[in-house]
């Protein structure tokens, strides 16, 4: 039995390196490279890749807890910050990534990154011009690899590549409406049910200090903002409670709608810095900014700007 | 007109480097990307590529002296302390390699590095597999390449990939006999005609500190003695010279014969350290080491380990 090498995306793992890291283990096998190459995961799956491997009849990949003294392929990530324990002592003899780089190593390796919309896409396209056929469960996953990462075409990441390919996957998977079922794969992550305000709220929270002030910031993505406005007061409530236990001055929940392409921001604390920097009202607590779907890019730094 | 990117091996270029370069920018244009793909070389080409580009019709690429503010190519190197002056403040657009990793950007690149023999064998496969036709000046100066970074397929970083892109490189370019091809290219660097025996010596040297003891070791490479031989007495005398003037405990001169897989080494200072280390009689100054060819791994260890 030849050695294993391990397949791994990155911490917290998302569709895009679940998908990937099954699919690169299956290319190996079909391309004919001889050695034992595993699937893993380095974290727990989000229910939106818990639904795309049970929609295409993959099983979760192994847990892998410590990379040191293994052989590891990295998928979807290069960088030790966002990789496994014991990134240093681990061999790594690959990478598939797309993101930018910030890698060393002894010996020359296999590196291949791209400015693509996901790592999917590379796989894609290796199966594609070096496999005779692709599974259909495999193409599944990498189609909906490519859309959940691309937010189904609408990120600014989106390339005609990753288009083609999801198109080209989707035709073998047998799925004819590729937008419909980037929405149902999308819908998977941001239902709601059966969590807590405050577990919503810190599924994705950063802390901010703005000028000394004391800000965090929640963003859940959803494509249907019925169950969110529903339960509004509720988070409401959360936010207040969040805010007076953690010494915030503001805390705001943004709830992303990708379909609609605006965020609803919910506040606690001093809202009225929210209306100067988005020169919008504030009501009970709420606003909703069209086009803002960013964090990052359209709401940090423009609330930065008016503390 | 588009912006210029310009495409650059590592200092000191061999002909991987320049060939790689020049292949690379015809490869964007047969490939049909937009843009001003410019061939450039960061210092002086050596006697082997400029016979390489010369049997094959290419000028020397354009010589770039500093990087900064400009958007460059890396091939055949990846790291700054073998690259571009200003390449801190460049923008490094793509990085096409086969050599250990030492990098960070802060956005994704097309970023393709693989353990073969030459860079060459990669811009091979990627003409084969993603153009039309390949020209024959081309497959030429991509042949000359590989040969010449495997050292006519001797090198232990040879694979069966390095040969099968010679091998059909070799066919478009109309050259019959490869090896006899690649011999033909290693003569031209080793030719040692016009060169005075300080150039010969100083053409490769490198200095070590051994417990203290100032070691200096020249290199060249030859596919025939002949002229070395001759000469022998001249490169001697001339070691002697070095030693006394920079205050050297010993000098050696190492002339590979890569045809032979040897080294003659002349030698200057603490000869009876020589005879220690390869345990080999030193007559006259000299001493022929068989399967010896590799100054960093066969030469340098050795003799640290006697002083």
């Amino acid at each position: 039995m030849s050695e294993e090498v391990y397949i791994i995306g990155h911490m917290n793992p998302d569709t895009d390196s679940i998908c990937s890291a099954i699919a690169y283990a299956e290319f190996k096998k079909q391309a004919g490279f001889s050695g034992n190459y595993i699937a893993a995961r380095i974290g727990e799956l989000n229910p939106e890749t818990a639904y795309v491997l049970n929609r295409f009849g993959f099983r979760e990949p192994v847990l892998l807890e410590d990379g040191a003294g293994k052989k590891i392929i990295l998928v979807d990530h290069n960088e030790e910050s966002q990789s496994i324990e014991g990134y240093s002592e681990a061999e790594i003899v690959e990478v598939i990534d797309h993101h930018k780089i910030n890698f060393r190593c002894s010996k020359p390796i296999f590196y291949h990154n791209e400015p693509l919309g996901s790592t999917a896409t590379i796989l894609g396209e290796m199966f594609l011009s070096r496999t005779e056929r692709i599974d259909k469960g495999v193409a599944g996953i990498l189609l909906s690899a490519i859309l959940s990462d691309t937010v189904v075409f609408k990120s600014v990441t989106t390339t005609d590549r990753d288009i083609e390919v999801a198109n080209k996957m989707a035709e073998i998977a047998g799925i004819d409406d590729v937008k419909s079922f980037g929405i149902e794969v999308k819908k998977a992550k941001s239902s709601l049910k059966g969590l807590s305000a405050k577990d919503v709220i810190f599924s994705d929270f950063k802390d901010f200090d703005f000028n000394g002030r004391k800000v965090g910031i929640g963003q859940i993505e959803v494509v249907d903002s019925r169950e969110a406005v529903d339960r509004r007061m509720e988070f409401i409530d959360e936010l207040e409670k969040i805010r007076l236990e953690g010494d915030y001055d503001l805390v705001v929940l943004m709830v992303t709608n990708i379909m609609e392409e605006g965020s609803d921001l919910m506040v606690a604390g001093l809202t009225e810095r929210i209306e100067k920097a988005f020169k919008a009202k504030v009501e009970n607590n709420r606003v909703y900014l069209k086009d803002v779907m960013s964090r990052k890019k359209q709401v940090v730094p423009q609330l930065e700007g008016v503390f």
